[in-house]
């Protein structure tokens, strides 16, 4: 297949555009009217770098690249609008490959509301996604940076941590699917497959008053940094309040690691940290209850000073180890 | 250099951003506040397939993957707002190439007035940088789409054509060079290597009532068959009108080749070809000569039917064939 066969397939199979947009794929550029504000974000997924091309069945590459992509809209309490991928296709790519990987670009697409707009094909050595992401909102201000937290703020996170890094260690591993259910490491070989963006639980969040968020890609210690850093403040976890996924504990503990460094240095959860002043705590878990299934956890706070504190139950400090998630924990952050 | 730091670096060097941008570089997404209509384009370069490492200063690499997205604004009629950046790092890039790439970028930005507001890192097998970019216009119908065009219309083209292919045959086989005046081959390469987007042609071109436009990427032949089968139309262009770079027809005899070859089938010329309604032939001209120091040339005209042919003086078709930018003439069309 040439490129002019392929972009052929791929615009026959695009579901009718959202409503901004006025000039779909296939043109110089795509037009859309915004309306208020916009935030946008660019992603790539390279394989041998974010997943291994031999293991991950085509359908959840193309899932990856735009849920992980999405997720920082989320992480803006953002919309979901048009999505535009560079598609770089190493040579041994086939029909099939290419198929599977748009099937899941656009099962994400209708999912989430997104519009694929426009796009770019070309060779390239390795197998490459790189998705840039626009969203929508009514105004500037009703998106939320990471650099809004202020001392007293509570710290909450949605759904549950560690999954995907547990996940990633089935993967690695498959014989430590022994420790638990069947369909529980399937759930967690899914959450790092075919991670989820939080887009409803994002904008649940900012309605209820969220003053900064972020999306747990690197895992939570250093995505906490990030907003520690560009607010100017500290943050305090507690560790024991965590929510780990569902086997995170029996695969960790089957992989003699601790399953605390999985949930807080294992990355890809795609779950949302957001601060939030004390007060909308309990209106922003009704609000996210209602919209998502998903679940809001206090797990912090946010105080005066600088750095993020790991706190373990029974007093000191867990000290965050940097991950590499295709071998294991590493010495030193990342 | 890790990624943080490259990023730091990346950030501290960055002119203050657009007056849509809200929220720059270093939060999970940018925000915009657009206004009016928005086009939206991605354009990735890689190594050994767009460009040359071993061949192409680095700063010339940034250069290029900016202009050559931004050339599918211009092909809008659209004004350039941001840009969002995907670098993909191989193993062996150092600092200074990776610092000349963004001078390139920041270069090319600071010409046009372009916003870098945000960009992804990554490690990747070849350098590859996929740039989003986003234009600006006041409503959607001020901007142009390549499927406008009518029986009746002008075909006009901006500045001149074959450059970057003679450029192209210049860094391929040096001794041509003595063909020409070494000013003039500098030129050439430079055609090549460091091409313009012409946006401001491209607003002078919407203003005055083009109705179909798109930028030559592919080269004449293969970029008007798009107008024509988008718009439903055939086009009809003289081969004896079309503005020959200066040296084009020296470089291709001493390589024994066609200079319409080049200006038709070469690529990469980045000049834009528009149909006009006849009546705005001497208005556009005019304008585009007063806002830009470029020339607007009439090639051909529109005409009922279908596809596009490339006449020649003496009566009778030029046959176009397909061009491989890195090998010369080939057999076929792209």
């Amino acid at each position: 297949m040439d490129e002019f066969e392929l972009l052929a397939k791929l615009r026959e199979r695009l579901p009718p555009a959202g409503p901004r947009v006025r000039l779909g794929s296939g043109d110089d550029a795509a037009v859309t009217v915004p309306g208020g504000a916009t935030a946008t974000s660019v992603d790539a997924i390279v394989d041998g770098v974010h997943f291994r091309r031999a293991e991950a069945p085509p359908q959840t590459i193309g899932h990856k690249a735009l849920a992980t992509a999405l997720s920082d809209l989320a992480a803006m309490g953002a919309q979901a609008g048009e999505a535009y991928v560079v598609f770089g296709a190493p040579p041994d790519l086939v029909e099939e490959e290419f198929e599977g990987i748009l099937a899941g670009l656009l099962e994400v697409a209708a999912e989430t509301g997104t519009t694929l707009a426009g796009g770019d094909l070309t060779r390239a050595p390795a197998l490459t996604l790189a998705v840039t992401v626009v969203g929508h909102a009514r105004a500037a201000d009703e998106l939320v940076p990471r650099s809004g937290a202020r001392p007293g703020d509570v710290l909450v996170v949605t759904g549950e941590l560690g999954g995907a890094a547990a996940g990633r260690l089935l993967l690695d591993r498959p014989e430590l699917a022994a420790a638990i259910a069947e369909g529980t490491a399937e759930r967690l070989r899914n959450r790092q497959l075919t991670p989820t963006a939080r887009l409803r639980s994002g904008q649940a969040l900012a309605a209820a008053g969220a003053r900064a968020m972020i999306d747990l890609s690197d895992g939570l210690a250093g995505d906490a940094r990030h907003i520690a850093e560009a607010s100017g403040v500290g943050l305090r976890i507690e560790t024991g309040l965590l929510p780990l996924a569902e086997g995170v504990a029996e695969v960790a503990g089957a992989a003699e690691q601790d399953p605390l460094q999985l949930a807080t240095s294992g990355g890809e959860d795609y779950e949302l940290l957001a601060a939030l002043p004390s007060e909308g705590l309990v209106p922003a878990s009704q609000s996210v209850a209602d919209e998502t299934e998903t679940t809001l956890t206090a797990i912090g706070e946010v105080a005066a000073g600088a750095g993020v504190e790991l706190r373990l139950p029974g007093g000191g400090l867990l000290e965050s180890r940097g991950y590499d998630h295709f071998a294991g924990p590493k010495p030193g952050s990342r």
